[in-house]
């Protein structure tokens, strides 16, 4: 039984999903596939060049306070970052390339923290560092490897892969391949289904 | 302790919240205050012309999927409308002058009904004579204040406090006219935060 999470590290409601995914798929016996994707080709197509919570003001300020709401009710520590959305890029190729390794899940919630608990530009590669750190890695080989073309190649067809699933948007959780859940109020849905599905074919 | 209720009778998640919010409120000791409002006004000082849902095909498709699951969930009655969005100004009128009405959480149910449950054109008096039939009213007066000068100018009123509130799509559930809650997943959340707001103060 797998969910596979699809996240941007620049999006805001993925934070609060990544930091809570492992410990309720856990609890339901449900395993993670991590897939960062970006946000900005999707967004592109659409015909934006920037976030819709800043394109939409009203919708804006009123995701910033949701946010806040919903990382204080879930004890999620949360600052607003002084720069939204901040650029992911270089942790996505790394998170792509080594979406398997035991540390992921780590370095993901580290990056998480460092761009909206700690208001930390993820896009340098000083925040990186500390952030492989905290995942108990070498920083300097994995950082030199974000520049590899297949590792670029690798995020830009997951990131193609998303849209052909008819992701808009993040965080998404898919089960089966093609049940689709969005948001992070749909994370406990989608490991339900997961589970639902799991044991009507076992 | 009150909650507003921002509603567009198009408006697909603003059909759960609308048929769940009466009880909801009654067993947390909160009272409702209806306010229907358009949407139209709003997605064009934004540019669009349509549904969100029709503009970006991928989000319209997953929200189709999404409600299906949700009202499925919520053991509340599901067909999806062959028109989408259908017109709601009629039914926006006669809910905006009659919102106070003991009758008019049974009438807002009922158009609801008629679009996601019936697949009927809640823009046409015959469905919305049926509508006010069954909420116990006689449909003739009430449908011929539809066409009222003043009544128009409410709902035209209403739409605009709407945006100045910074509601930008629906169902929001404002909470001490300035605390928004958007959509029907946030309904628990503003009823508790109501509560919790008048335990304060009381």
């Amino acid at each position: 039984m797998t969910v596979d999470f699809w996240f941007e590290f620049a999006s805001t409601y993925s934070y609060p999903a990544a930091m809570r995914i492992e410990d309720v798929a856990a609890r339901n016996g449900v395993s993670i596939r991590w897939r960062p994707f970006l946000l900005g080709p999707i967004f592109k197509e659409l015909g934006w060049n920037d976030s819709p919570f800043n394109l939409q003001p009203a919708k804006g300020r009123y995701m910033w306070r949701d946010l806040e709401r919903l990382c204080a009710s879930l004890q999620i520590p949360f600052t607003r970052p002084t720069s939204f959305p901040r650029n992911g890029l270089l942790a996505a190729r790394i998170a792509c390339h080594f979406s398997a390794e035991p540390w992921l899940p780590a370095f993901v919630r580290a990056v998480y923290r460092a761009n909206f608990a700690e208001d930390r530009d993820i896009g340098s590669c000083d925040t990186l560092e500390s952030c492989l750190q905290a995942a108990h890695q070498d920083p300097a080989p994995i950082l030199a490897l974000a520049d590899d073309p297949a590792v670029k190649d690798a995020l830009r067809a997951q990131t193609q892969e998303a849209m052909r699933l008819g992701v808009f948007g993040a965080p998404f959780f898919v089960v089966g391949g093609n049940e689709l859940f969005w948001g992070n109020d749909r994370l406990e849905d989608a490991i339900a289904w997961c589970v639902a599905a799991g044991a009507s074919t076992s």
